[in-house]
């Protein structure tokens, strides 16, 4: 970041602005559970977030016609950008997540407020961390959705591979029902099918 | 693909929607030009797209308050998935760049004409080539400055090794200013910053 201490012709807070900017770059480098369907790689927060958002534009005409979509995708830019410090938890790993959220609240504070009126930024975290509204709510659903499509369109390989049990996804889709129930059938749909197929650790199908 | 065809729990559409999101994920195997700012390896196009979409949510504010952000954000967010086919062509490329855009527009036509009611995608797709709204104009804009802020972060090491020369960035920072003359003199900073320190092909600065 040192150039940009340098960078003399731009007024402070547009510089801030970049800091941040290339901070939350970071996040090409921050390995997800999810590997890429053809299962070459493991999928990146940068370009998860990139998808989960085309996901949410792709699919909110059908699922939820009412939402400030704007906000969403607002949500759905910044939602994983304190993964850059603080690693991308699994949904399957319950206890590290309940380890991680105080961590990930301190740093939201600490990163979104480095940034010139970066208050509303700080806003759209917390709001899609408290899932009080149907913005962050059906945002929250389809960033669970977006991995059990990745998973399940690579043939169910990081489930075999890590274990994940028939209950465990049934979870998930409970999550999504609790979330956003429009969208229960399309990971029902998705998880029945893994399941016929063998998907997941033997035995728990 | 053959496992969406066997999604029988689900509609059509939405089977039909769901194809084109595993499609689009494709681009996290296109590679940029532009490489990460730590350069450890190319920046991929869905890494870019969300990157290049947060920076239009952070310098909004500052560079286009008035324009109508969800359009941008949704512009950005289908904005290269037709790259999926076509590949990244470099801006530096222009007979290149020439050569294949009557191909991205058939590609663009074909591919989002297969989502149900994915007129307003093809919508999006187009509104952002003809740059003629003033969301398009800044997304565009935004969709230049970002590489020239990972290359300049990352020393300038990209314009090095393939002889980009100082007149060639100048054309960026021309396209940039006429796209959104609000964000010039961010392309500009960077660049002279550039050009002080040596990042360009010698004899070039």
């Amino acid at each position: 970041m040192e150039r940009l201490e340098g960078l003399s012709d731009i007024d402070a807070a547009t510089r801030e602005r970049l800091r941040f900017l290339v901070y939350a770059n970071g996040l090409t480098g921050v390995e997800r559970f999810c590997r890429l369907p053809d299962g070459s790689r493991q999928e990146n927060a940068a370009e998860h977030s990139w998808h989960v958002s085309l996901c949410a534009l792709v699919l909110a005409p059908g699922l939820a016609p009412n939402v400030d979509l704007e906000r969403v995708l607002k949500m759905l830019a910044v939602h994983d950008v304190v993964e850059v410090e603080v690693g991308d938890v699994p949904i399957y790993d319950r206890a590290g997540r309940e380890a991680v959220a105080a961590i990930e609240r301190e740093a939201a504070r600490r990163v979104f407020g480095g940034v010139p009126d970066g208050a509303p930024l700080l806003e759209l975290w917390e709001e899609f961390e408290a899932a009080a509204t149907d913005e962050a709510r059906f945002a929250r659903a389809v960033d669970r959705l977006q991995p059990v499509l990745l998973h399940w369109i690579g043939g169910g390989r990081v489930w075999r591979a890590r274990e994940i049990t028939r209950a465990q996804l049934d979870e998930v889709v409970e999550i999504v029902d609790r979330l956003w129930p429009r969208a229960t059938h399309l990971a029902r749909a998705m998880i029945d099918d893994a399941a016929r197929r063998g998907d997941f650790a033997r035995g728990e199908t």
